[in-house]
C-alpha cells in the first residue's frame, strides 16, 4: 500500500534532544540535558486534595466535555495572575504552551511567509511552525536580548525576497531612534510575527534587559511588527523579577503564551494563549478543530489548586532550590573549568545556562564521550534557525541536584581535557577504551 | 497593529454545533442536540481510587513530562484491546481521537489534495482537515455504508481536476466484481484516503455491514485507496458487536482511531491512532509538535482505571442504558410522529439517531421554532462536505433521560406540525407569539 505524505511532512523531524536523551537516560548518567523540572517541586499533596474535591464537588462536569476556550474560572485566574490588564475573554486555554505555539503557525503562517526568531532560540517553536512551512530568519541576539539593528537588517532585507526592498542604513539608524517607521510593503515584506522568549531563555538563560525590551517594543510598534512573546519561565527568578512583559507595553500587538508546567506540574500539559480581539476568533477555532478543548478534568485541578494564593506560597520553594542548584553548577565550572578556555552566563533565573566550548571543539561529537564519562548535555546546535554555534553547550540545572551537578561538571571538564589532548595530539590519545 | 493571517485561516470556522448549543444550552430545553455522553456513566469512585492511587504510587513520574508515543503500559492495554494484531509500538496516544484527525491531516493532506468522506459525515473530521485545504469530496451512502460505484466513481472523476481520467462504467462494473484494479495515476487522480466511521456513525448512526465491509476492504486494497478509520463509538452495540473493523482486514493500508470518551470519559481527552509502520515515525513528529504529549497523568489514570478489565464490567451498563434511551426515543417517535411524514433509522447502538423532516420543512429553519417548543437538535446540512439535505435531523438520545427525550420528541412533533400548517397557510398561522 502506498500512502502519499503530504509535503509538508518533509518538513517534519524528530526533536534531536529527545533522541539525545534517549541514547542519555542510562542508570548512572548524571543528566545535564533534559528541560525537565525537578520533580522535587511537585506539589503531589495538592494535587490529591484537589483530585479528591474536584470529584467530589463537580466530578461528572469535570469529566464531561467542555468549551474549547477553558474553563471560565482557570480564565479569570489566568488574567487575574498577569500583569496588564488583561479580559479573561483573551484568554485560550491549551495543552501546554507547545500547542499555542502550534495554533499560532496554524492561523498565522503561510507556506514561505517569514517568521523572525532569536539566536538561538526554543526548539520547540522550530518544531511547531515547520510545518506550516514558513521561512525562519534568526536574529542576532546578545546577552541583552534581541539585537535591533540585526533586527532591522533582516525586516528589510530578505535573502530570498529581495524585491521586497531593504532598509538603508541612515534609515535603520532614525529608525533606532524613533524618527521614522521605514516604508515595508506589510503584505511581502512584514514578517508575520517575532517570536521571543525574553525571560531565562531556552536555550540560553538570557533575560532580556528593560532597556531593550523598551526598545524593541518602540520598534515593533512603529514598524508594526508583530510579537508572539513566550513565558514559561517568568516566574522562576531567583533574586529580582524580570522586567514587565513586551506584551503588557502594547497588548494588541502581541501574543502572549504561559505555562503550567514549570510551576506546577509539566505532566498535566496546561498553558494558555492571551490574544488581541483581532486574533482571538481564529485561534479559537484552530484550537477545536485541533483537540475540542483542552481536559476539563486538568484545568478544575489546577484551578483547585491555585484557589487561596497557593502559588503566591509554592513557587518561592522552587526558586530557592533552583538557585541552589545553579549556584552549585556555577560554583562547579569555576572550580572544574579551571584553566581551560570555557566560558559560560549566570543566569538570574529559569532552568538553563549556556556554556562556550574551547576553541577546536565540536558540543556535538563531545556528547558521545561526554557520555562515556557519566555526563549529559544538550549540544547548543540543535537551537538555530540558520547557521549553528557547533561550541554551544545548554546545561540544565533544574533535574539534578547539587551533588549530581557537581559530578556532572567534573566529567565534562575532564571529557573537554581529554578531547583537547586529543586534538593536540592525534585521535588516539584522547579515546577512552570502548566497550565491544 | 496590522496581523496578516495565513490563508489557511478562512478555512477555519466556528462548529456550527457549538454554535447551536450556546443558544439552546438555556434551562427547561430538552437537548436532543450535543453528543454529550450521559455523565451518569461516568466511573467517579474509579476515577477517584485511581487518582489517589497513581499520585501516591508513582505521583512525580505522573506529573513530569513524558514520551511523545504514550505511556507505554496504555499502549499495551490499547493493542491487547484492539481483534486483530497490534503492535503496542504501532499505538499513538493523542489528546482525544479529534487530535489524531489533527495530525492525519497535518501529514497527508497538501493543499488541494482529495480526501473521500461518506456523506454525511463527521463534522469535526470536516473541520480538522480544513485548515489543511484538501478537497473534501462526499462519496454517497447509504443504510449499509458507503456506496461503492459513488466511490469509484469519485475515485475517477475529480470535477476540478478532469485530466485525472475517469474510471469507465465497465471498468467500475468490472472492478467491483474484482476483475481489475483501475488505472489509477497515484500522483494526483488518487485521493489520500477515504475517512469512514463504520460503527454507529456520527450523525446518521448508522453501521456499515458486514457485507460493505468485505467489499470496500477488498476494493480500497485493489485500487490501494488507505483509509481511516474513526471509531469512537464501537463498543456501544446494543444486542451484537458490529462486524470486525477495516483496519483489522488490511492493517498496512489503514490509519485506526479510537477513544476513551465514549467508554470512560470525555472530560480527560484521550484518544490514540494505530498507524501502520510507514507512517507511524511522521505522525509521531506532528503530535511532539503539536503538544509533546498526551498529559500524563490522564494517561495513567485511565491505565489504573482499566486494569483488572474493568471495562468489561462497565461498557455494558452504558450499553444497557443507552440502548434504554434509543428505545425511549423510538417509542416518542411512533407515537408523536404518527400520522406526519418523517422518517427515521433504529441504530444499533452509538449515541445518535437520525430524522428526516417531511417535504418543504427546513431543518435549520425549525430550529428556533422547537427551541421555543424546548427542545433542541442538530440540523443534519452541518455534516455534509458538499450539498446538504435541508431535512436531515440528527438527535442524540444519551444526553436526556427517557422521560426527557419524550418530552423532547413530544414537542418537536408539535413544532413539526405548527410548521407545516404554517407551510400550508401561510407564516403567521404557524408562528408562536414571541416575547418582545
Amino acid at each position: 500500500m502506498k500512502w502519499t505524505l503530504a509535503q509538508r511532512a518533509e518538513k517534519m523531524n524528530p526533536s534531536i534532544i529527545r533522541e539525545i536523551l534517549k541514547v542519555t537516560e542510562r542508570p548512572g548518567i548524571v543528566s545535564l540535558a533534559g528541560g525537565l523540572p525537578s520533580p522535587a517541586t511537585f506539589p503531589l499533596d495538592a494535587f490529591a486534595q484537589a483530585c479528591a474535591q474536584v470529584l467530589q464537588a463537580d466530578g461528572r462536569a469535570a469529566l464531561q466535555y467542555s468549551s474549547s476556550e477553558g474553563y471560565a474560572p482557570l480564565r479569570e485566574q489566568v488574567a487575574q495572575m498577569l500583569p496588564w490588564d488583561v479580559d479573561p475573554a483573551q484568554v485560550l486555554i491549551t495543552s501546554g504552551s507547545q500547542q499555542g505555539l502550534d495554533l499560532v503557525g496554524k492561523v498565522l503562517l503561510d507556506p514561505g511567509s517569514r517568521v523572525l526568531v532569536e539566536t538561538p532560540t526554543y526548539l520547540g517553536a522550530l518544531q511547531a511552525f515547520a510545518p506550516m512551512e514558513p521561512e525562519v530568519v534568526g536574529v542576532r541576539s546578545d546577552e541583552e536580548g534581541i539585537d535591533l539593528t540585526d533586527l532591522l537588517t533582516q525586516m528589510g532585507q530578505s535573502p530570498s525576497h529581495p524585491e521586497d526592498g531593504g532598509l538603508e542604513e541612515p534609515d535603520r539608524r532614525r529608525l533606532l531612534q524613533l524618527d521614522l517607521a521605514p516604508d515595508l510593503d506589510p503584505a511581502h515584506g512584514m514578517p508575520r510575527f517575532l517570536y521571543v522568549l525574553p525571560n531565562f531563555q531556552n536555550p540560553t538563560g538570557r533575560t532580556m534587559s528593560e532597556a531593550r525590551r523598551a526598545e524593541l517594543s518602540r520598534v515593533a510598534a512603529e514598524v508594526g511588527l508583530p510579537l508572539v512573546e513566550d513565558n514559561p519561565y517568568g516566574d522562576l527568578w531567583f533574586d529580582t523579577a524580570p522586567p514587565t512583559p513586551l506584551t503588557a507595553r502594547n497588548p494588541e500587538a502581541c501574543l502572549y503564551l504561559g505555562s503550567f508546567s514549570k510551576v506546577l506540574a509539566p505532566g498535566l500539559r496546561l498553558g494558555y494563549v492571551v490574544a488581541p480581539k483581532a486574533l482571538y476568533p481564529k485561534l479559537l477555532q484552530a484550537k477545536q478543530a485541533a483537540d475540542l478543548h483542552t481536559p476539563t478534568f486538568n484545568q478544575r485541578l489546577v484551578h483547585e489548586v491555585m484557589k487561596d494564593g497557593f502559588l503566591e506560597r509554592h513557587v518561592p520553594t522552587i526558586r530557592a532550590l533552583y538557585k541552589a542548584q545553579r549556584d552549585a553548577m556555577l560554583a562547579a565550572l569555576e572550580t572544574h573549568m579551571h584553566g581551560l578556555d570555557v566560558r559560560w552566563n549566570q543566569p538570574d533565573g529559569g532552568m538553563f545556562l549556556w556554556v562556550q566550548l574551547p576553541a577546536g571543539l565540536n558540543a556535538m561529537e563531545l556528547l558521545p564521550h561526554a557520555v562515556e564519562r557519566g555526563v549529559a548535555f544538550v549540544p547548543g546546535s540543535a537551537f538555530y534557525a540558520g547557521e549553528a554555534d557547533a561550541r554551544a553547550v545548554r546545561l540544565s540545572f533544574v533535574t539534578s541536584t547539587p551533588e549530581q551537578i557537581v559530578r556532572g561538571v567534573a566529567a565534562l571538564a575532564a571529557t573537554i581535557k581529554a578531547q583537547l589532548h586529543a586534538v593536540a595530539h592525534g585521535p588516539a590519545a584522547g579515546s577512552l577504551p570502548r566497550a565491544a
